[in-house]
């Protein structure tokens, strides 16, 4: 009990800590506004991005744009304009939302300041396509359906929009930029999340066209001329602050964890392998420290991929907790558990996943395998059953996983 | 350069301390022997392991046979009789010698001594049926085709053999049996390493009848009849001593690794999921500690499993170097590799992996991808063409694997 207890403290602490209000307030700390700032927040946490921020500038905030996700908007907030739109496919509210930005801050001057708040999901949220919005919808179609990766997508969606790449911050200038960005991307970086309007954009015109012919897309003369005009590799007038990220989730986990007296090892805060095997690896780890006389822990932040090999229903990180159930099976005291920062792991209502040393025999007493379950992608309903499921409800943030072993003396 | 060498000394000192000599040696030291001690050395290493007991002990001993796999006998030992003979499946000759044994133990009294020394390979090599020996093979033939596991395999091979799963150790009593164990099973479960024929056989009867019914195995009456023979479940003659196992290999490498200035962290001595996925990890973890100011050494000891996904050539090993080289790729000299302690990663002729910061863009410059040659399971042909190839030669030995992280600063 208190085992789960301890690892129950602890996720609730590390999401608490990236929690978007948390990561705005921290990164606003010490800085300082002038009297006009005006406010653009984008993305699927933008508005409690907003909401925080205008809690803290308060009157300084004179007028703004938040564009968010259909139905992740909470209500008006001051004097800011909010638009929901589409996700992950831009609409015509994307459109609109993302010129309403371009008209607050093209007549900007250098007196004044534009406080840009990012969040995962800008990328189809923030858009105004420099080629017509059905051929933009016909590309981010064409784009999803070959398989191309979020590098390649950005790639071309940088150069076909008004906005994307650092052409945010050029539409901004002289007026100067501080942006704060919550990272969902592995490494933090900045070129990618949201695709990267106020950030110069590392990719070349001839990255571009490798993916156009890699994938065969097809695309208008317009298009394509596009694809040849270079993005800004430079922006003076943009200052930018990463805020929640997997670091932070990690060292408040760290942090809680140390509180409840456990001897911390982050093993790293860029985990990427498949899920199942992130689970055996961890499950080796607490086996071999079982035996260990003062509490330990170990953190493995990042995100893993789930392997489609069945029909059934769960998430990565239920994975990972569900494949370490038969290592760590008979051990004394020992815990794995893996949770996503957004509360939602999967197409499911939990968060993440939760196993220890009795997990397995549980599962075996109901007459459920775990290679069975797994084989099946199935990990939800019978993590259900034993109590191994991490409810939080949505948290309105993404900034990646996090998975430990817990082993309690 | 430097943190090349480094490795290679780290995966030269853990190979030599786990040869069977060197373990064997250790595992005599304080050992007190009568003078007239007969010997069975049976496995893969039976030949070095008997070999290196002769020169310790000398003229104590007596008599005795080795039994030891084709083309592993490496000339005569003394006055022992040495035995090649079938592996994996069991042939005239390992029931030949097996035969030898038992008329050599069966005759001893309470005065007398067995050192018995095992290691992989066991099970098939020291054999004698209580069957016919047609039916033997045939039902061998049936388990490994019909994809049994090695514990699956076990529980029928010790109830259809005269001397497998403790009945070897009931045989030589009264005599005592001083049983020195190289141990290729991780955890070391002595009832599975060459079917624990002097040691207490947890399978049960039951246990036995479940896998026949499982695969469909078809049996005569005569064998039907010996599954039903309960194993010995205690024996009060044997003493047993683990050596050489991958806890050795990792501590031997520990060792070396600090000896050149590297903090080492040890995460596992059991480590079991897929080799590509494992480099992943490991590349994550040395991805997050690349910033480090000390020199950093992690250890994973363990076996991985390779994912066949095409009909290249490679093994477990080097599968872990290669996946890890893109996650290190431009770090600062930093390095993973991976080795058998047996010399020979899957059916090749390397022991193992090795890939540094520069190893992908090497491989890049080369057009190889380092993706798609996984996909292949062609490690072995990439590493080749970049200085990735770990070469030992055959060792003789078989303790698994060790899979290592190094940053050198």
């Amino acid at each position: 009990m208190q085992l789960r207890q301890d690892a129950q403290k602890i996720w609730q602490q590390a999401i608490c800590a990236v929690q978007p209000e948390a990561a705005v307030r921290r990164a606003l700390q010490g800085a300082v506004f002038s009297d006009r700032v005006h406010l653009v927040a984008i993305g699927k946490a933008a508005w409690s991005m907003a909401s925080a921020a205008c809690e803290t500038l308060a009157e300084k905030i004179t007028d703004g744009v938040v564009i968010t996700k259909y139905g992740h908007s909470r209500g008006p907030i001051a004097n800011l304009r909010i638009f929901e739109a589409g996700h992950p496919v831009p609409d015509e509210n994307s459109y609109a939302a993302t010129r309403a930005v371009i008209e607050l801050v093209k007549p900007l001057d250098e007196t004044d300041e534009v406080l840009f708040l990012v969040s995962g999901g800008g990328s189809a949220l923030f858009e105004c396509p420099l080629i017509s919005e059905a051929e933009m919808a016909d590309v981010t179609k064409q784009l999803l359906a070959c398989g191309a990766d979020i590098v390649e997508m950005n790639t071309i969606r940088k150069r076909l929009s008004c906005v994307k790449g650092g052409k945010f911050a050029e539409l901004a200038s002289p007026a100067k930029v501080f942006a704060i960005v919550l990272s969902d991307i592995l490494g933090d970086p900045l070129d990618m999340i949201a695709s990267g309007p106020a950030y110069p954009d590392s990719s070349t015109c001839e990255d571009a066209m490798q993916i156009v012919r890699k994938y065969g897309l097809r695309l208008s003369a317009k298009a394509l001329e596009c694809l040849t005009q270079e993005t800004p590799k430079t922006l003076s007038n943009v200052e930018t602050h990463v805020t929640g990220s997997v670091r932070e989730l990690c060292a408040a986990a760290q942090k809680e964890a140390e509180a409840l007296g456990y001897t911390c090892q982050l093993l790293t805060d860029c985990l990427c392998c498949q899920a199942r095997e992130a689970g055996s690896f961890l499950a080796s780890i607490a086996k071999t420290h079982a035996g260990t006389e003062k509490s330990l822990a170990f953190l493995a932040g990042g995100e893993t991929v789930v392997k489609l090999t069945g029909n059934g229903l769960g998430g990565r990180n239920q994975e990972i907790a569900l494949a370490a159930a038969p290592g760590i099976s008979g051990l004394r005291e020992t815990a794995v558990f893996s949770f996503g920062s957004d509360g939602t792991d999967g197409p499911t209502d939990a968060a993440g996943g939760y196993a220890d040393q009795d997990t397995e025999k549980k599962l075996r007493a109901l007459g459920i395998s775990v290679p069975d379950v797994l084989q099946d992608n199935d990990a939800y309903h019978a993590l259900g059953k034993v109590d191994g499921l991490i409810m939080t409800g949505p948290t309105g943030t993404n900034v990646n996983d996090l998975a430990m072993v817990l082993i309690r003396r």
